[in-house]
């Protein structure tokens, strides 16, 4: 038996609703999400800037498809406000806003800087497609569960950062003062440093500052690691927890 | 007892399958792998170009053994077709499909890019061995348990560079346009900073572009760090659940 | 019904003590040290050197105020002399001690220089933060219980540095005798290879160091990131136990 | 009641081995382990040249103390073959073999090449440090648990180190002849870039090199990462099943 079919009169929020709910209409979505992230990073490709006019073309199919997925969602939506004001109901607004000034022309003039900005918004797009990922509700909650520990290691992180790059600061200041000259600018350093990313710019060069690196570099780059390592830990127990209560209730019926 | 002897008249395909499964026919196909890709690793090297009818006939002979193999596999398999269109059987064909082209000579013509890329493919042949890692089955079980949680931090991992890469692109495309001058550009620093791999051939070295940086690498070197973690954390847990189920299995009989 | 206002005539120490643990004197406490932080990184800066007596204001600011909540805390502390030699209380101390060479002016004389370097002592008044975090005991005590494996799993990182060194030291001393010419030299490139930070600016260049470098960094840098995926799953596991023996608790009342 | 001077008549060997197992004794090879370490490193140190003599007085007392260390451990062993062909009985061999060769001004003479290459090998004293671990006996059980997915992630690790040297020659062996020429000139950029170190000597300029790279980065820098999120997680676990078997021990008791 079809719903579609099975009810005789169905009214068009029920028959809309049943189009939102659809697997195809959400493929649609996400390949149009995918189509407008690809023509955003396209667009700045000066080889392709005989196109334009296309792009030009495809941002305005696009605003125009994500406004009436916009609009059909408010209409379908159980709770027209709460829709609006949730998290998807917020992205699919920054979705279609920003591409609302696409004024042909405009954007190029030098008073229109603003207007550049907004249209650079577009890349917000993007978070539409989190609506598709299926594990992200218990994503959400593994990091709830671990909030307190997370808000306790982002706070020791910051003091590791800001400890280092004072430190820092204080081996090589006279030896390098371009790039440690000040706590800002040592911070650079800190950042780069204990991510590990070490992109070679800048680096110590004075004993004191190497010596200094060694000390930080090997409990720095632990701590700032751990969120991860406990962010995948908490999945992998929400996971096994999940499945338990499944089978609890299977256990029950 | 003796399994190939205890049996009076073996047809000749049990006496195969009893060699493919045989030990030492394993370590000397193992053995085989390795040398094809020790091989294909030394042809590279130009010190060693006196050499190369050494690695023409070695060649051959690769590819005649694992043909051999290949034609030992399919005739002895309970299930010809389902071991054909296997992994394994594809690896196989793989692995003897490129040596094909190993006509002398033709390789070196420039008419003949296509076959020297058809010989490339030998590499692949190396796929051969993961027949031969034990843990590979319950590893790939591990994997498929946490496919979902993989998936959708894959898809987060992908916005993060995405938007990593336009967000750099925005501070940074006016003071380097020859690195960031535009999105596809920008990619390449954000692989290479998430990564944290850093080689330093981009950075950023605005201001802007710096905050921006700092931002993304604390959050988005944790993103992209705990798909692993997860990975490690399941396969703990898997080698626990099968050492308890071998236990379960003992305590019944 | 209030606390304050319920008791008649509160003493003046239980006053006091009702301050101290009120939720908006430790947010302005959060603030001054924040603040002091900030006004610590900003006054390294050449371009705010103009507003050099607004800092000198501000650090008086901060000795005066973190100098009275000092005085408060001893006061207001049950065990007067168990609080001084806490962690919190030496913490405090310092907080205060480096301000208290604050004499304008002589900071910049040659002769000061171990003025300067107390000065900037109050770059630890950081540390006040740690009173806040109210993960903190569950992390030490979480830190204690793996306090035998970090011990062992940092014994065995001090001894893969030090081969590392040497070993680098014995292939590269004589390619590259200005950054691998003695064992100290070396270390530096084995901390920055071993904890993956890769400056890029020394790194091996003959074929045995490179080799060596291929083995160190696939052993080494796996047993270097061990600590902080231990620290994470201990991590989760304690949240676990105190949330089990939460619940024991109030199944038990 | 003192164990030495309880027993009125030990023998020697009762007496000695007392002496061995005594805390004391063990702190005082603990400091001429970590004194043989560090006079090793500071000897390579040009500056500190004139103090050659002063090296060679240390190196002849240290082979000395740990002679006569080795010969107290034999004689007191419960089962002298066993010691000496143990682990720590070949360690505490090595750490005597290449001094023996510590013949004052040989070492300089250029025919001796083969006894420098010996006297290096006194870096191995440090493994004599490994007895002093006390957790270790439970990492070598964690590891031995793990050791088919270690193996496994090893035959996986080593796998995709040859295909992605093999992949970066295929791109940019024509652009980079110098670093990439041969696929062993192209593993040296494998495994610094799978690694994560990335010192920035060698990277990929085309765009075909640069899309394998961030393929090979995403896959392959979490693939290499795994093996020690898995110690992590066995070593947390080895932890807990300790105590728990402490704890049904209590109990049964």
């Amino acid at each position: 038996m079809n719903n579609d079919s099975d009810i005789k009169t169905p009214n068009l929020k029920a028959r809309l609703a049943g189009i939102v709910d659809n697997t195809a209409f959400n493929i649609v979505i996400q390949l149009l999400i995918l189509g407008s992230a690809i023509a955003f990073v396209l667009e700045t490709e000066p080889e392709l800037e005989e196109y334009n006019v296309l792009f030009l073309i495809a941002d305005w199919s696009f605003l125009l498809l994500f406004t009436l997925e916009y609009i059909l969602r408010i209409y379908t939506a159980p709770d027209k406000k709460a829709f609006i004001f949730s998290f998807f109901g917020l992205v699919d607004l920054i979705a279609i806003l920003p591409s609302l000034v696409l004024i042909p022309g405009l954007g190029h003039l030098p008073g229109f800087h603003v207007l550049r900005i907004l249209r650079f918004l577009r890349v917000f797009r993007i978070f539409k497609a989190t609506r598709f990922i299926l594990a992200v509700d218990r994503m959400i909650e593994a990091l709830g569960e671990v909030r307190r520990e997370l808000l306790a290691l982002v706070i020791l992180s910051s003091m590791m950062v800001y400890l280092s790059a004072c430190g820092i600061y204080f081996f090589e200041k006279e030896a390098q003062p371009e790039n440690f000259g000040t706590i800002p600018k040592s911070m650079w350093w800190a950042i780069v440093s204990l991510t590990t990313i070490g992109y070679g710019d800048v680096y110590p060069v004075t004993p004191g500052g190497k010596v200094f690196t060694a000390f930080v570099a090997l409990v720095g780059v632990g701590l700032i690691a751990i969120p991860s390592g406990l962010l995948a830990s908490v999945l992998t127990e929400a996971r096994v927890e999940g499945r338990l209560e499944d089978e609890n209730e299977n256990r029950d019926n």
